[in-house]
Order: structure tokens, then C-alpha cells, then sequence
């Protein structure tokens, strides 16, 4: 039997209340918008990292910028977003999916979790935000619940998490104006 | 009169102690060499973060991986390397020059200043490394020196950090082997 220390009962938003309002704003957009009200609201100092880039032939043009005209994507070795809240080091990752019922697990590379528990370990808050587009609900995973899946997944037990296993081992993140994704109140209410 | 928090006597390194040992390995690869280090020793997790660069166009070859063959450099909005240390958020810029008297404050961006400032009060542990490359030597400067420097440098009333400022209102890292370069040390004495 696994331990899952976040578990709780299982509160799934009825599918009638969907909202469609948030479409068309990227998860990500949405989450450096609600960065952006945290670092101005005095808040928190999170950003995104950089997409991770190999960069292998740059020109330099005369009288103009640099162009970079061969690069590759790299994995990232660590997560999209980091920084600091009430003192706290925070580090998360952000995920999007459009299946309506499982985030499959393939979507999060190894270094990524493992980078996640080595965070953990040091005394940082860190978890997973997913987001089910066709719902617009937004569930944060704290590390821990997500290492335990994580190994379930590695042994070939779990392909994916469901979407109630979300609501059952994480925390909604309520909807919001300002910020559009308050995930910190949830960290707050979790973690501090 | 500017009071500056860290300021001691100067002490500066003599000329004829100058290490070539390390030429051809560039700052910021012995940078992520100690980082590797302080992580393989449990000892903090800290990662450079990648260059920003805004990506124009993507080719998608069939059977290849995507090569990026449109890209642009963009001024970084933060620091170049970011973690926890003993439970605290740490967060600095790391520059190299290979001027022998002083550090031009070009180098930096008001954004990485700026970001830095905030980290500061927010409780996180925050300062910039220069390595003057023709002597071997680099100094930790913190955020607060380097604040007062930036603020004189906006008046106009300066345009770089002198070698022995950095002596002076920062700390000297020791050389080492393993990790090549101890910063951490230096911050274990300065903030912890």
C-alpha cells in the first residue's frame, strides 16, 4: 500500500460548469500573467525559465542583430518555473492537457522529477500544476503524491494520472481575475 | 556619503600570483562544474538557467527532430543562475571580464538589477561573481554593494566597478579543485 500524504476525498467539479471565458490564453501565458500580479502586488518573484536551446550556427549581420539560423530544442533538466515566495525557494512545473479524463505521463521527462525531488529535499515547496483544458480546471500536485505515481510509472504499473486522482491527491486552484490562476493561496493554505 | 553594508580594507591578490591553470574552461562551464558538484554533494541544487532566445520559425523534418532555423537573442529579464542553498533561495549573475582594473557596468542590464533588488527583499540570498580572467580572481559582490554602484552608474556619476572596489566591497572566492569555484562557502560566511 502507498502512503500518499495529500489524499483526500475525491470533489470533482460538475462538467456542466465549465468555463470557456479562458480560451485562447495559453496556460502558460495565464500562469506569467499571474507572475506578473505577484511580483507587482509584492507578492512573489517567480518567472519562467527559457525554453532550454542548442544553439549551433549564429550570423552575424552587419548593422543588425544576431540571427540564430540552426538550433535544436533540448529536454529540460529542471522545471519551467522557479523563484521565491515568503522567503520560501518555490520551483513547479506547468502542464497543459486537452484529454478529458488522464495526464499521461510521458508529458514530464525523468530529469524533470528527479530535479523536483532533489528541491524537496533541500527544503523547497514543489509540485506539478496541470490544467485540463476542456474543463479549465487547474490541479496542483504537490511533489511527493507526483514521486509516488512517478515510480509507479517507472516500474510499468501507471501510464497516467486520472483526473479524479488529481482532485483526490491534489488541490483545485480556484478561478480568478487577479491573478487568473492563484495558485499561491493554494501553496499557502498547502505549504506554509 | 553612500554607506556600504560589506565594505572592508582592500586586499588585492599581487600580480605574480597569477594561475593560468584554469584557461581554455570557460566561467560560466566551471560555474555549472561546481554546481554539478554541490548537487552530486547534496549540498544545494542550483542551475544555470537557459538563454533566452525568441524563436521566429521551426522546420519540422519528417523523421528528424525540429531544427529552429529563426531565432533571436533577448535581453534576459533576470539572472543566469537560480536554486535553494540550506533551505534559502539563492540567485545570481556571474560576468567575466578580461579587463585588468575594471568591471564596465554595461555588462549588466537594469533588469537583472532590478530582478535582484526584489529578490533581495523577499529574503533571498542574491549577489553578482566577476571574474577578472587575466588574474584568475573572482569576487562575490552583494546585491546591496552592487545596488549603490548601479545607482551611482544611472546618476551618471560612474561607468564601472573598479578591481579594487570589488576587493573592497565584495569577497575574494578561494580557488579550489572540488568544487572549482567555492562560492558557496563565501555565502555560507556572508549571509548565513
Amino acid at each position: 500500500m502507498v502512503n500518499y500524504p495529500h489524499k483526500k476525498k475525491a470533489t470533482l467539479t460538475s462538467e456542466k460548469n465549465i468555463s470557456f471565458g479562458k480560451r485562447g490564453m495559453s496556460f502558460e501565458d495565464d500562469l506569467t500573467k499571474s507572475n506578473e500580479h505577484y511580483l507587482a502586488a509584492n507578492k512573489a518573484v517567480i518567472h519562467k525559465k527559457p525554453t532550454p536551446v542548442q544553439i549551433v550556427k549564429v550570423h552575424y549581420p552587419k548593422r543588425a542583430a544576431a540571427v540564430i539560423t540552426e538550433a535544436y530544442f533540448r529536454t529540460p533538466s529542471t522545471t519551467d518555473f522557479n523563484g521565491i515566495f515568503k522567503g520560501r525557494y518555490i520551483d513547479f512545473e506547468a502542464k497543459e492537457t486537452s484529454n478529458a479524463t488522464i495526464f499521461p505521463l510521458q508529458n514530464l521527462h525523468e530529469h524533470q522529477v528527479n530535479h523536483m525531488i532533489e528541491v524537496k529535499k533541500h527544503g523547497g515547496i514543489t509540485f506539478l500544476l496541470v490544467k485540463f483544458s476542456k474543463f479549465n480546471e487547474i490541479y496542483l500536485l504537490p511533489c511527493e503524491n507526483l514521486a509516488k505515481f512517478w515510480q509507479e510509472y517507472k516500474l510499468g504499473n501507471r501510464r497516467s494520472i486520472r483526473r479524479e486522482e488529481f482532485a483526490q491527491y491534489g488541490t483545485k486552484i480556484p478561478e480568478g481575475a487577479f491573478p487568473r490562476i492563484d495558485y499561491l493561496k493554494v501553496v499557502e493554505e498547502l505549504f506554509l
